[in-house]
């Protein structure tokens, strides 16, 4: 059996001194020490790790598939990975290439990291899902590294975990410590919601944020892609969409083309893309390139000239919806797209003769709540015939609309005690879901917020096991009213981090301190690979972020 | 008598649309519409625009210093702000230099601007100072636009209005308005505080938000340089207080060299550096590097191993001060230097037992606030021997210290009562005082707080017409606990320039929707200069940022 030990980083925080100029609303603040699990980040399930350290040179290191791995040269995915993995840890001793001649090889070096896929299918040329296996072994020993994953997915997260034991001595020399680490994910779905509408988000951007869910072992990306304020995507069968529905059709659209090239990112990264294209609601950017598709409101007898939600009650909505999610579901190879459904304001259709006129035939009475289901049912049909599954916002749920057994119900609403009842509302009707009202990272607020995010989780609700093994996950989410290319990156991490850990580490890991020390020397590594991650409190990193 | 038109601006903004997933604690949504003052900001005293438009060719298109100037080639402030200006106008312009011998001269074009130093001393190898003329004259009119001042530091403020000025019309060509302005600042003091302490600030990070102050008309930069955290200044006469209290000796300091250059790159824009020396609290890292100045807190009848504030009972100390604000004085030409002098904690002076004795000897009582200022007056004593004036934090003032007739009052604590009291206090004294509490821009919140800054005005408080006038301005500051090269752009734009705004413009320029249509196309602006100033609200930019 190995001991523990404290790993020695290259990372100082100040001692907690007086707040400058700042009232008393500040909480405790934290002091840095290094904590035992050095900068694992978020925790592994299980960790040990040794005092016995090696070292690992630049010129000889090197990552390889191991002989038994049913995944060879040929899988890219795991070429392109270790390529990355190596960037991330020699990065900035590249330049020491002149040393590979002098070198002599010490027997106390490790040489090498093998990877085992040791399934028959590695799931190399796959998409991951929301059931793929992305569990790993990783030992770390004399005189090479194993790491053993049934998928590529799990050695995916296993790559990223052995990068984050690498750390560097006081002479600057890559080790690592002897260790034995077995891992897999507390919840499947770990999301990061990014809202490309209230602002366009340059492509660099979507993929810089990809690669740092990687990071942080994230493995969805909900792409909030349409709403309201901009239609950025391109469609090919209603190309008019973006070309009057864009900020700008040239400059603020993704092309089919960077779609595709999001997908492979993701993909490459273990992570799935799913876009959410919200109706009946939040869909005024549809109505300027899709004559008749959204509802003419009136002021009095005529129509006022303003629009509303979708119009449920004309058949060639539903012709327009078919030939879409049709193409949606060829663009987006993931098996769910998430319908939205949230915040439909019944106003507009109130004032409509015509939705009166259907509202009567269809004995619906005043509730316009019927009239929200049929046309979501009707959706629900079409994007069933595409072979989708299909996340909904709780709304949805809330108002009764008939769903498929395998709906995800994505919750968001409400403060602490309201989002528990629903979590235990829609588990005790056999619904899996997901959360989010804890995690909306847009709302910002002064001082160390990532804690509350850490402490929130979803299975916290009264419920049988049985529930508590409905709820999937959860997904952070950055609305875009207040973010674009400028400051998004920073404002998302390390506060989505917090929420990475809660996801995927076990349910007992919850010491805020010990937390704050790892989380601190992750969000210096995020800085050192580029990412300009900002900091949690008074301190530096020994490598500032550069791309000012 | 010209008359205002509106200008056509290459921004759109969504319109007033439904909230998604946000509850209802979001202020009403502004509508973006062109303002008839364009994108001028801050807004100048007086401004009259024509609908007559002339073009602007960048092949043929120059500054030049008018035949009467005082200030001529040799002036290098002006001819690298020419340059500078030139570039921010037609940067993105330049790849038509093959369109220059194909074209023919345009009667209707503007060909040049005439900059006119009126005063026999144009200041221009000068530093600014608070005493200096800011004021202009700018008349864009057919053949040539001219630019009166009496000194340089106008003439920098007429160039920037100058290329507010600037728009593309449909066809990207660059334009102007015929205008009339006369400007000059509300108040003198118009300061950003930067923190380096808490986070060391690369040199870099400071001269773009140097030259995103001078794009606002900001005219201070306050350095808070030094502080508890860290201590990155590189003093000549104490070099072991860097070496032993910067977070790294040689990565995280700011050398003779950087102190320099940040001066002359201020200089340059007609911004002054203030340094502030924090003491006797905020000073554990001065500690490291200075034996014996801190105070050795007691653990009963025993030294603890802590320190606390300076020492005040020893000589040494104020030897120390002496050479110490001496190296100041010659470093920063400014006539002003900030001492602190806030939140003093008393707990390790009263459980020091050389204290007490020195306490009793000196008649105090139990009144630490009489040590405090006992050791504050022999610190402004030193400093007035290097003859710079000095700005302290109020308690200074609160705390009955004897002031020189010129201090300046820097009033930084309470609620809106509290402070407004505070400046009717201060000017009451008959002090100068400038004001920073509504302006703490490190506290951030969701959604637009840029209008609860707008909303303050330094000179809201009961008080006679005499006792107003005592207000030279207000800062707004950033403390560094949560900012550094990661955020810190963003997090400062166009946030403070909501503050320039108010501390420039006339009182009475106070309406927020004029504001909010300006000030979304400053942020572009400062965009498309390469600052990554952050979005107000939904809204896209014609370029948007690119440095991801």
């Amino acid at each position: 059996m190995l001991k523990f030990v404290s790993l020695l980083l290259a990372l100082s925080f100040c001692q907690g001194l007086q707040h400058n100029n700042i009232d008393d609303y500040v909480e405790a603040e934290p002091v840095f020490e290094a904590s035992k699990y050095g900068s694992l980040w978020p925790l592994p399930q299980k960790v040990q790790i040794s005092e016995v350290s090696f070292k690992l040179t630049s010129s000889s290191f090197r990552i390889v598939d191991a002989k038994a791995s049913s995944a060879g040269p040929s899988c890219s995915l795991l070429q392109s990975a270790y390529r990355r993995y190596y960037e991330y840890m020699f990065g900035s001793a590249k330049k020491q290439w002149w040393s590979k001649n002098n070198r002599r090889s010490d027997p106390s070096d490790l040489s090498e990291l093998q990877v085992w896929i040791t399934s028959p299918d590695s799931e190399c040329d796959g998409y991951p899902s929301v059931t793929s296996d992305e569990s790993y072994e990783l030992t770390v020993n004399q005189p090479v590294a194993v790491l053993k994953a049934p998928k590529v997915w799990g050695a995916l997260h296993g790559l990223e975990t052995f990068s984050q034991l690498v750390f560097e001595d006081e002479y600057g020399a890559k080790s690592i410590n002897a260790a034995i680490i077995n891992d897999f994910p507390r919840f499947q779905h770990r999301g990061i919601l990014l809202d490309s509408s209230r602002h366009f988000l340059p492509i660099k951007v979507i993929l810089a944020n990809l690669e740092t869910m990687a990071m942080n072992k994230f493995n969805v990306f909900h792409w909030h892609i349409v709403d309201d304020q901009s239609f950025p995507y391109l469609s090919r069968t209603f190309p008019q969409l973006s070309e009057q529905g864009a900020y700008h059709p040239y400059t603020h659209v993704y092309t089919p083309a960077d779609v595709k090239m999001v997908i492979e990112f993701a993909r490459l990264r273990g992570i799935r893309v799913i876009p959410e294209f919200d109706t009946p609601g939040h869909t005024q950017s549809w109505g300027k390139g899709q004559k008749d598709l959204l509802t003419p409101c009136y002021s009095g007898s005529k129509p006022s000239g303003s629009f509303g939600p979708v119009n449920p009650i004309l058949n060639t909505t539903y012709d327009f919806m078919a030939q879409f999610f049709t193409e949606i579901s060829t663009v987006f190879p993931d098996g769910y797209v998430h319908l939205g459904g949230d915040e439909v304001d019944f106003t507009c259709w109130k004032s409509n003769p015509d939705i009166q006129k259907f509202m009567e035939q269809q004995h619906f009475g005043d509730d316009y709540r019927k009239l929200e289901s049929f046309y979501i049912q009707k959706l629900l049909d079409i994007v069933t015939s595409t072979k989708k599954g299909y996340l909904i916002w709780q709304e949805v749920f809330d108002n009764g609309v008939k769903l498929k057994a395998d709906t995800l119900i994505h919750v968001w609403k409400g403060n602490q005690e309201q989002y528990q009842n629903e979590m235990a509302s829609v588990t005790a009707s056999g619904y899996q879901t997901l959360l989010s009202t804890p995690w909306y990272l847009n709302r910002i607020s002064y001082g160390q917020d990532w804690q509350g995010f850490y402490k929130a989780d979803p299975q916290d609700f009264k419920g049988t096991d049985e529930q508590k093994k409905l709820v999937i996950g959860g997904e952070a989410c950055l609305w875009g009213e207040y973010v674009d290319a400028t400051n998004l990156t920073p404002r998302l991490w390390p506060r989505a981090s917090a929420v990475a850990e809660r996801l995927w580490s076990a349910k007992d890991v919850t010491d805020i301190g010990d937390a704050f020390n790892r989380l601190s020397l992750h969000r210096c590594r995020m800085v050192e690979r580029g990412i300009p991650a900002e900091p949690l409190f008074s301190s530096y990193c020994p490598h500032e972020y550069k791309g000012v």
